[in-house]
């Protein structure tokens, strides 16, 4: 029997996708091998890879002149790669909303003058702060768009004039519309909303490629070594990418991300309103600037915290722990977290406050 | 119905594993999920990932005082780890035995002084050269145990003395004994021997880990930032760990390397006498140099080399074509590779010399 999976990722997956990729393990559609066994180089392989790639550009409605990449190491590679590929004037500014954040402005330091020009560390991140207007002789901005261990998410986006936007969306990509043509360069690790973990997606637009990368720059760090072979400089995650492929196709069935976008908002605002109208549960963020993917609460009695997680376990609820740094408790709800997971939950905190609270 | 896969990687692998990973895919052993979906924090996960290096450690007869890594972005990240974390003198000697090699080389030359002390260019790298006694001083000696486009491997490693000895192992890791202990460091792209690509093996000596990478590695390309978190300073990509680790266990359960040697060199035999007798088909490699891996050869006439390969491939044996530097077929015969696949193809071979010879 499924549980219902509410960690932040590694994350739930569409049933159907897993479904179909067991079907589909020993022999793909009658190629006589598993998608795990196929040359990067073969046609059927090419297929499967394009198919993602324009399922990707479909969903995220990506504009001309962008190119999309599938890399492996994760956003914290990504840390590194944005201050070596795109410093050409030596000078960056990073919004710091937390964790993620400070280790991608930390990294961000050891190749580039790095301003921190926003940051909402002084309430434990549980708030998006306001970004001032940025000096235009900047490289870019770096914003984390959706926190997930703080549970915040940026609502509205800074305005940046001519000062390339650079976002890691690896907890709120493909989960509600964005208009993709504000940011220079968006990244995200799959293991949230796109698949397994082990393929890093990256929407770079072209112009970004035409910076001279710092000479030290490792081959594989260089943007330009995959945008100009495809994605497949050496061998790409094959098997990932197969899968982030059918999770698009999974998400462009249910009606593309507006879609998505919609039940996201039914799901988290059925857990949020539960919470606000709780005397025992409460939210530690500001409410404009709650995520839709990482719901963070607090019981009244954090003595009760070990209790209501074996209890929730024990009813097929798990993964609920929140981040030490947080405390409590966290409830991802990503894209393929369904409806009667969230109802399940909320049930199971009516009843546990009942008995407990 | 299965074909007989001879791609070079991603490769053939061992049909229960497939089926094992397919039967698993919705639910881990009564987990309520997909391994995909597992936080890489979990018990559950972190057993499978234990699991897995337990069964290399034990295939691969790893000698107490080693690491071993599950990382990411291939050998060709490799190419610039190495450098960047073990020049601490600044030379190091390569040996230059084709393609993987070269990379390697060109890459290394961009961090440190790098002396190629032998190699078999003159011959289109179809044997292994000499290696004369290397310098004590160097930081390291770089080899490639098998070449994959060439179809040559060592069959005696280099004496080095105290400089230490690093291989690039991945197309015949895990395929023949080996004395670990001759190696200070082994690395290796998952996706020939050992399972999907998108992991990378390292094996690497303690004491190599104390050396102090140049100061401009990034944090992701620092062997002591996975060393001192057991592969998961971020996330790993876990799920093709997972299948990592039933390939091992695979191999474990056939009597360890030692078996699969013992099968590998069986079959290799088998299709290098065949080739040998034979007025029609060559091997352009040196006799003692022959990969048990990767076994290139030549039609009489070229002009045949198209229909050889269509009529393979409808009688499902498929990917041969050689690669562009050699020309010809290559058969790669990976350990997972059943011995009644190379029957196939040699009855296959015999039958179009017949025909058309």
């Amino acid at each position: 029997m499924r549980v219902f999976n509410f960690a932040a990722g590694p994350a739930v997956l569409p049933e159907d996708v897993l479904a179909k990729a067991g079907a589909e393990m020993s022999d793909y559609k009658g190629s006589g091998m598993s998608v795990m066994e196929m040359s990067h180089r073969s046609k059927v392989y090419q297929q499967i890879f394009d198919t993602a790639e324009e399922a990707l550009r479909k969903a995220l409605q990506i504009p001309e002149g962008y190119k999309v990449l599938f890399l492996q190491g994760g956003a914290s590679t990504q840390f590194a790669m944005i201050p070596l590929n795109l410093a050409t004037k030596g000078k960056a500014a990073y919004v710091n909303t937390g964790a993620w954040s400070k280790k991608a402005i930390e990294e961000a330091k050891r190749y580039i003058d790095t301003d921190v020009i926003a940051s909402s560390a002084d309430k434990n991140f549980t708030y998006i702060p306001e970004v001032p207007a940025v000096d235009q002789s900047l490289d870019y901005l770096h914003i984390t768009t959706n926190n997930t261990i703080f549970g915040t998410k940026f609502s509205r986006l800074p305005n940046t004039g001519n000062v390339p936007l650079v976002a890691d969306m690896s907890s709120n990509i493909a989960s509600e519309v964005m208009d993709m043509s504000r940011f220079a360069l968006v990244y995200a690790g799959a293991q949230k909303n796109l698949g397994p973990a082990g393929a890093t997606i990256v929407v770079i637009r072209d112009d970004l490629l035409e910076r001279a990368p710092k000479e030290i720059t490792p081959t594989m760090l260089r943007y330009t070594t995959h945008s100009e072979n495809g994605s497949m400089f050496n061998t790409p995650p094959c098997y990932t990418i197969y899968i982030i492929g059918l999770v698009l196709e999974w998400i462009l069935a249910q009606g593309g991300v507006a879609a998505v976008e919609k039940a996201n908002r039914e799901k988290a605002a059925m857990l949020y309103d539960f919470i606000d109208q709780s005397g025992f549960y409460s939210s530690p963020v500001r409410k404009e600037d709650r995520s839709l993917m990482n719901v963070p609460f607090i019981l009244a009695d954090s003595a009760l915290d070990a209790d209501f997680l074996s209890q929730a376990t024990a009813a097929g609820l798990v993964n609920l722990k929140g981040h030490r740094s947080v405390g409590g408790m966290r409830a991802s709800i990503y894209n393929a977290m369904p409806k009667e997971g969230v109802a399940a939950l909320v049930d199971f905190m009516k009843d546990f406050e009942k008995k407990r609270g």
